[in-house]
């Protein structure tokens, strides 16, 4: 019996995909599994697949994202909630989570439909924006959510608070709350550590904060974050999941975040290794001179 | 004979000023001079005083600001083309560069009308938009000329030329161009170095950068700096001068910036330090343990 | 029945103590308990008290430490392996962990005394220095270990690892590795994070390092952390525990971190607040302009 | 008539080098050129080779240097205060100041031989250790002079100035004054800006400093810099020029440091391009994702 026996396959919408697609839904069709191709996969080749519907991708045993780490930010944060497990095929570029390189894609998808594979379990956030008591929008995030200032001009004035511990008031240009998995992408940018995957906590990193001792914060994910945006002439903020979703702020908003119910589930072939990829990403050992 | 026979008055609309504006325009009027007050003065005091044009303004000998930096930066932006040497009284707390306190206020004000003061040329910058070959806008600034990412979502990309010679191409959030003066502002917050004013020379602060390499240049103020946005999809952004005034750029358009030809006068009474100045905002010497 | 029947003082050899030593020692006296005191105190009232053992010290029930947060990282080292709880006083000056101020004490001490206050586990570090397979010493730290170079010139080079898992090989001065504890102590300085004392995790924190891309990472305390000194001419490198103790390495050594068995015991008066001491230590709040 | 009549050649002591030394002899003796080789050149080819004095090589018209930056960085400093040109050969490697590739050699040296190049004057830094009213010590510098702490345990404190003026107290591990060519170099490692050789001015950057806001500071080369060591229990301290040559430094003395009269004279070929060379050392352009 197959350990994975209904398979959704997530494609980006690039034409240089198309043929590790074709490669990839020719390899599985010769297996005994079921397989359901999304929206971008039938864009891609449309007169071969159809999309199939959203509720089908949740039911999957194992979704296969072809893409980069973009197209699997988007599958996680709609995945991750159903427990669905995502292994990641790059396009020829190495990715953070998109691991997989096309031309080791089918010898790393016999693997792990053979069982041989990683599973690895990144926490995710889940977020509420709370207005006047009510709670007006719910998001959920792999890598991070930032409250960002949206005004041309003059930083934004915001709280931070751990349960019900304030920790301090911020003028920045806003605020990136990050896991492990997003230490790595924006945060970094912003001064953040790299916060290893096997550590439970989130990271605080002001953007470009007014005083120079406002510096990253890291908390457990145990505890719920609180970003309370300050009351001042024309705040005009927005509130963005993995720099791909957004929704406006209004001043006074609060931005309640907790670790998501469930994790993300990265499926690996049993090669993978998290700092080689960082290693690569970020060029260590690269030297300056 | 007067050294400074003719002395405009600039003040912040704040009726928490209105007491030192009175105080200094009764010191004002019985010492031998004409004096011009701006709409800001007239704002505070609507029954007493009149606003004098802007070109009654640019043609003072002096002009005493009372307010924040924020005032002197726009005064600044409006009168040191014209020449005209500049004052800064603040509120009650030390700026960068409205450095005399009220209750210092008429004694400084008696010494520099006396003759006694210090002057210091601070280099400003004047920049200007190229699209298709025409120029679309001209601006100055004191601080700093930035160029900001305005869409929620995605980083912009842009490259910087030194006159002819490519410096590099950058993904960012955006980019801030700032003097010595500006140095202590916004730059400061994006990790940029403090310049003395004594210093020729212009920060490029790349804001976030995506690549950890990306970090501040300076260059010398006698070049120009251009920086062309490139062209991808919804591509939103703003130039915004000393966080005051913003227009929004379009992809293609290249921002050139040269060293103003008239710098920012500005007038200090002789006991003056710039670094004394920097000690006081900056904390320094207060230690963290 | 006492809940600290034996109680242990541990002073700063710093004649500014004595008044608060002697304040403590009859409030103490009082009470119905046994007191210890250290040769500190003994140093500083020679006539009337004489220094107890280490192991008196190590057999207490509560070990009170007035002085700075040096005096209490010196007794941590000792105090925490026995399982220790210790209370802080500072000397008029808040410390990061000496949170009660000498006009607080005896109310404070008070509280505690009579069963009302809040105790803190810290995670402490155990480390092993490799050398040729054999263990040639042991180091335990309440901050931070702190690898650097000591020859004038040119740095140093050291590999990194997570359990058997490599992390990166290295060019820099050196290389700290900080508790939560230590995260707002040299790491801090070195540009790491700020580390809540509720993550269960340690931070590597390189300092000056060569390549830009040689960022600090936040890892695990549940994994052990090795630093390789590589091998090179003339390497001359010394191993430092909270900046106060320290051992030569050689070439080739390995140092081997772990969390220590037995975490800091900090007991402090019910008002304690974490993020408080923050905001006064590192001027949150108290803004640049 | 020759352009350079007497040509020097300096070599690293590495044996990889020697065939790109023994052809750029051979090609030097085919010109109508005098030749005089360093202790470097004849340690690689002690057969054919004699080491010329110091003086020799000072008197030269142009000195040719093979090797790493750290060989121009120790020729800089014996040649730039006697007016001699220099050229630089990398062994392979591209260096911030060895530009000319080996297999460019021979094409690069016959343009410059020709007088086509591009000659390129950076500023380097004079330094004097006053102690007590006299001078105890002089030393030049290409890329920085760094004050450092030595002990294991502590860091150092000293107060900088600019001419007379005060600019602060800082507790660090050390100070780096930077030329605008060593803001690349170590300075950049510190968190100091990348300066353009074309700017007059030096950059102060303090090594880990305690205090967030002691940041770099950049100030005019016109100027002098005063560094003085604070006196303290067992204060251990040195000054290094270059990272190659260092000095102890004691309790009180000050580090006085000026522009020196000469800068260093660098030939490059025509193709020369500044911002290239930073963008391939810098890694520019090749992204985190």
């Amino acid at each position: 019996m197959q350990r994975f026996p209904t398979i959704g396959v997530v494609a980006k919408r690039d034409d240089a995909i198309s043929d590790t697609l074709a490669a990839l839904l020719a390899y599985l069709r010769a297996q005994d599994v079921t397989v359901h191709t999304d929206a971008g996969c039938a864009a891609l080749m449309p007169e071969r697949l159809q999309a199939c519907t959203a509720e089908q991708l949740r039911a999957c045993s194992l979704v296969i994202v072809i893409g980069g780490d973009g197209t699997l930010l988007h599958a996680g944060r709609a995945l991750a909630p159903a427990g669905v497990p995502i292994l990641g095929i790059n396009q020829g570029r190495l990715g953070f989570m998109v691991d997989v390189a096309p031309d080791e894609m089918i010898a790393s998808v016999a693997e792990v439909l053979a069982g041989s594979f990683h599973e690895e379990q990144r926490i995710m956030l889940s977020a509420r924006v709370e207005r006047e008591d009510a709670t007006v929008k719910r998001m959920v995030a792999v890598n991070d959510l930032v409250i960002r200032n949206q005004a041309a001009i003059r930083m934004i004035e915001f709280e931070t608070a751990l349960d019900d511990g304030f920790i301090s008031t911020h003028r920045a240009d806003g605020i990136i709350i990050a896991t492990p998995t997003g230490s790595t992408a924006y945060a970094l940018s912003g001064g953040g550590p790299i916060i290893h995957p096997g550590v439970n906590a989130v990271a605080l990193v002001p953007i470009c904060p007014h005083a120079l001792s406002d510096r990253p914060v890291v908390v457990s994910a145990d505890r719920e974050i609180r970003v309370r945006l300050k009351d001042g002439p024309r705040v005009r903020a927005v509130c963005t999941a993995d720099g791909q979703q957004n929704d406006a702020l209004e001043a006074e908003d609060t931005l309640c975040i907790t670790r998501a119910e469930k994790p993300l589930r990265l499926v690996h072939p049993p090669s993978y290794n998290y700092f080689e990829v960082l290693r690569t990403k970020l060029h260590w050992g690269r030297d300056r001179v």
